[in-house]
């Protein structure tokens, strides 16, 4: 697999780091070592049986690569991976690993080990992200720009609004993934715990205790519905994240150039053009969020399962949910420093306003000239003077006090400020305090 | 279009009948007007201008194809509605109408207002689902059947701990949709309330309590968290009605016969092979279910838009949205009429846990010979006397007690009680009570 | 259903008039009728009874609301149509028609048969769009433009070559549909055309004959092949066309201003900007293909169906591909407006060929400055004039024949060369005439 | 990545071993040295260059940590890929390497090599899977089975025709994936051979040639065609392999047991249920499937592409297209075990054949009875005799030749006839010997 050239970049290195074949295997041990401490609690094994098995294979060395062939015949890695620990356990303990468990109990189980600290880190970055949101949304509510609809000049707003709207929407994920709950899988071969009775859901209250696991109403080998939360959730975030990335490409395209990317020692750079600054951080996050939506349609489609076992829709879910996990918090990294080292322009937030010569003013202007002239003739001067302006290289409100229709008739002041996009942002500042305000109450 | 035939069978027909064109219409009214009173409570329209409105507008016929002509060239349906209602107000009252409001603030507003019954709805449905469940599962905590994982007979279980589960995914669907909030939308052209400073924020909270919708943090005209959320939430729902009819279809399969669908004049007949009962309630809960889901990828890519203002991402979610919910609300009045009629045949489980011969109890049976014949030797002695029964129709116990190797070794009823599916159904009986205690906490 | 309001307008008119309730029933009517003309040119219907059939069927009124109202319970429209042509039949005939056949063969063949002029349409569409696209190619072959990666300004290229690459997109979406064969359905009631025998396969490719349809191999009642092949070729015209709105949007941007789509009546306002002209048909092309994007997926989702039937899945295939056609229709009239009426402005390009000052002519420059002061020195040198060019407002020539390193050791001329853009566009002029032949070759 | 646990057991073996990082790095330096090689045939390189690239570099050892390292700050594997190369270099050769080339170039040439023997793989995959599925068909073109219709039982079929349907389906595929092009990529940084004019093409074309890759009409950087055409093609083939383990999921039900899984050494064994055989490699297929389903959503999605280069839309392509492909070519490689080694228990398919008591057959019953006793009276009397054959446990046609109102009326040997599902397959044969002509015509 290049995955290491084409995958792994749009992938946190850390995630990678922490979530491997090894980690794996440890997952699916502690949930083994931990079902075991649970039964004998219960009286459910001989006493000492879990302290004999955790010495007995703390320290095994699983073999991966047998592992990793074993799969293909039984479906799934925990059947290698139970013979592996039985082989390698002196005969009168081998019964007593794995009792009641089923190979779902296991991996559902070490996925969730698996995501658990993932998540996490999601919510450190997420908290990141909001730090640096509000700082710069603070920096910059009154910094003045234009807000662009359909990607056309619209009216004046500020970058602080802007910042509020990213930070809102990568909050709103980051709650939205503090409120799933990752649960411990445990229903043996059919779901109803055969053979132990009402012993079973004590068993699974108690492994999901042990393992920092949510308890989950009864087994869910085909109730997926915590999956499809949980990956969802992870899609959100992505979008969010996305949101930010597809802005900041928009604003610092060439001719905007209102924002850049954090400059980096080799960040960006092109091979043959020297004058290039690529948004390279904006192409990895939108790169790692379009992979987040096709593992998440997956998970969609794989919500509903045959009967008390999934015949490949289970199958089917291990990859998007880890590979979802790992893009998502590649990309969240990316946003983070993004948000925290974002160079903002006011300069060129300032030359862009004035691109169309006033035109994105005629509103309030036409709206000072309605009671003097009558409200068609204020729209046919607004727009006249604007074009005029933008031809000219001159101001908006110097071409307006020129005009035939108006002149002596509207104080020149009163043109100056109808005409200044600084004075027509509307409710910016409050909704930057209101957003503050949302954002640090949790 | 040929919806009528093809597509409206799979939703909800009162959905349907709330949810048209007229009732778009009227909710982007209910949102102009709410703007207009709320406005006037804050002074900004003349006393007695929102009533002269209400008045004017209320008996108006909207013409619909026109506002349907005028969609192509403006891009969404506000811009003719604002532009038929102007028409028809007297000239002192055109500029109260709309004012500070941008088309995506009716538009988006409207939906949620359509969406809010149906949500309703679809809560209400979700509850019959829940009781029919309930009903369902304690009636049969005791009703023994095989358990059936990559669709192979393993073990027993019971019907009530296969209903608690269908039971348990609907409720939490339920749950994660009650918890989504439908957010009013008001934010003016660019989003900040250009030219009404901080009275925008007032207007926004204002409108929303007048329509019951939420009052957002901000404007959120490109911040789709709010979309992905009611979008996935929904999604969930068809993926808990999908799982039901997926077990309900192959439990109904000529060989299994465990269920049957309610019985209906027609329902599931074929028009050539009269001995048929097609599962048609589990096709159409799976076919909408499916388009679900299509639809929900396209929220999933649509959740990053530009700027101030969506280029067609905006616009791809209109009819997701609505056909989306109305897709699920046609699944879920399938659902609940599945679980409030389903037909449990008893018989047929008995049958089948007996089409192995008995190997489906191989598992207890060995683990009584293993201490009498020792491990190995009992689990071959456990899967030849099952194939034995098998070949020979007979039963497993009696098969069992005849073999060589153990007879006269281990008690007869001993041996009985092992065979006995009916005897091995672990924690279902504790399941069903949990799921229960859990279901009506809400 | 709203559609009228939220879906159509995203959709072609034509073929919202020609894709409706009645004409699929026509359809199914039209399988029917060539099945018994076929039937009794084969012998299987007594002489006479396909005329006096037709006759009796020709004229009736299928009652739709009657049919919407029988889907519910036969699970498709077949079901409800084939009991109401019997009802309408006199009593000899009702068992001659939809003899042998089963409701997948009807609907299937009624769905063909409306595709059938739509893809003719969408051929027609895609045929303007090439012709239009080498006219607009030909005449910009020679107009500079700077080309942009990751939306930043890179080196120069030319606006045909980007015509070419719309156009061929287009084009090669085009032939892609115009390979798709629409099969007839016939099978009967497990595919095997039982009670028929050796008569099935005759029966079936004459129906084929005379409807206009693909003769199958075999009946595809769950090979659904043909179906993921029309989908994804849908699909692929859809993505052609929003590349081209995509590149549109983009261009179009105020402060790039290089294309606007053609001007209109009322298009693209905005009711409260009146200096806005709104990419609208660029949002409707985006809006509809991410639609078709979804309902793709749900077509890849279906390909799988059970044994002779599906279950859900088949059901699941109706909308989207019906949907996903006239949303694709919709789109591709977008798209030749655009393309036959596109303006473009030439000043806007050369404009912004200036706006980095020169450096994105600083590669060829460094080129032509390396033999004479070194590849390093060429290089710095290379960026600080254009950088000194930018900030100054003067052109990049001038600049670096001031520049003290260099002064007298290049010739002013050559200097002039490298920094002109129009003299570094490459291949592009033979690049559209290599398109233009392919284009013309088909 | 736990990849080697999870994902890596669905995809080819030898697909992975060809498919890694290094492959990638040699495919990256095949594309420059081919393109030095035509740069030097061409003039445009000093004689001798390319062979001493050649030299230099063929044995050079890239590092991989290095490269991967280095995607991040330039957002793709050409950038770092380029500098190692060129630091291996001497000085006088640096500039001759990757000249005129862009990211793009490299890394989309280099992804088509890595996929060009994946295709060819895949077809003899496909290959496989025709002659096995010819051999199956003929060998079972009189194995009479039970055709199920939503997952009913309906009429007799043979399992002949249900595995011409399967080999239908996948040669369909196999015939669209040959089709395919995998076009080189070459333009340089925008797209038009910036300094190279109509050498440029010419380039183009011959590095094709040298690499053995088609030659596209113009560079396609964002022209994503050729990349939409490829995925969804894979993903045809996985749904045809999809439906295959779909179908043999239901036969092998424990039930229905009509076919089974080729067995193997410990093949679908369940850890601790003796009597299970899992159908491990349909779960492997429809895992695989649904994955290639979410990766190719992603391309439908990253067909349109900014201006002259994707902003992380062309990033998103490349693990889905290489896992994709692998995915896939893991399916096949089951769905070609399967179909060579499957189990058919036909005797199992008699048993099933007679669990409705004779009900599937009252279709031709009622039939021959109409004549004798009129149509309603036939139909009751097939259906009442049906379900008393089914209650009692005896043959349809006893039952029937006793009932009452038609004793004496019938021959015995008629009714028997009538009865027969194996007189009642319709074209069956026809289908599988027409099945077989088209499937050995390419």
């Amino acid at each position: 697999m290049p995955a290491a050239l084409i995958q792994h970049p749009f992938m946190s290195a850390e995630g990678l780091s922490a979530c491997h074949g090894q980690a794996l295997v440890e997952a699916m041990l502690a949930f083994e070592l931990a079902l075991a401490e649970v039964q004998e609690a219960e009286g459910a094994l001989p006493a000492g049986t879990s302290q004999r098995l955790r010495e007995c294979l703390a320290a095994h060395a699983f073999d991966l690569d047998a592992l990793a062939a074993g799969v293909a015949s039984g479906g799934n890695v925990a059947i290698p991976f139970v013979k592996q620990a039985r082989a390698a356990l002196p005969a009168d303990l081998k019964r007593y690993f794995h009792q009641g468990a089923t190979s779902q109990d296991v991996v559902d189980s070490a996925l969730m080990l698996l995501l658990k600290p993932r998540l996490a880190c999601l919510d450190a970055l997420l908290l990141r992200c909001r730090a640096a949101g509000i700082a710069l949304m603070q920096a910059h509510d009154q910094s003045v720009m234009v807000g662009r609809t359909l990607m056309q000049q619209a009216l004046p707003t500020t970058f602080g609004v802007r910042v509020a709207q990213w930070t809102l929407g990568l909050e709103q994920a980051r709650r939205r993934l503090a409120g799933i709950a990752l649960p411990v899988q445990f229903g043996g071969a059919v779901g109803v715990h055969s053979g132990w009775d009402e012993l079973g859901l004590a068993f699974m209250d108690g492994i999901a205790e042990r393992l920092g696991l949510a308890a989950p109403v009864l087994p869910w080998h085909t109730d997926r519905q915590p999956i499809h939360a949980l990956g969802t959730a992870l899609d959100a975030a992505a979008g969010a994240a996305e949101k930010l990335a597809l802005d900041v490409s928009l604003l610092t395209q060439t001719e905007l150039g209102e924002v850049a990317e954090p400059a980096g020692e080799g960040m960006g750079e092109s091979s043959s053009m020297p004058h290039k600054r690529n948004p390279v951080r904006c192409a990895l996050i939108r790169g790692a969020a379009r992979q987040v939506h096709g593992h998440t349609t997956v998970l969609l489609n794989a919500a509903a399962q045959p009967l008390e076992r999934g015949l490949g829709e289970w199958h089917a879910e291990w990859t998007p949910l880890i590979d979802g996990a790992l893009l998502l918090e590649g990309a969240l990294e990316q946003a983070a420093v993004l948000l925290e080292g974002l160079e903002v322009n006011a300069e060129a937030m300032r030359r862009n306003l004035a691109v169309t010569g006033g035109a994105i003013m005629a509103e309030p202007v036409s709206r000072l000239l309605a009671p003097v002239v009558g409200q068609d003739a204020a729209k046919r001067i607004a727009a006249e003077a604007a074009e005029t302006a933008r031809r000219e290289g001159r101001g908006y409100a110097e071409v307006l006090a020129e005009h035939d229709e108006i002149q002596g008739q509207v104080a020149a002041e009163e043109l100056a400020r109808a005409c200044d996009p600084g004075l027509y942002i509307g409710s910016s500042r409050q909704q930057v305090k209101r957003a503050v305000r949302w954002l640090e109450q949790d």
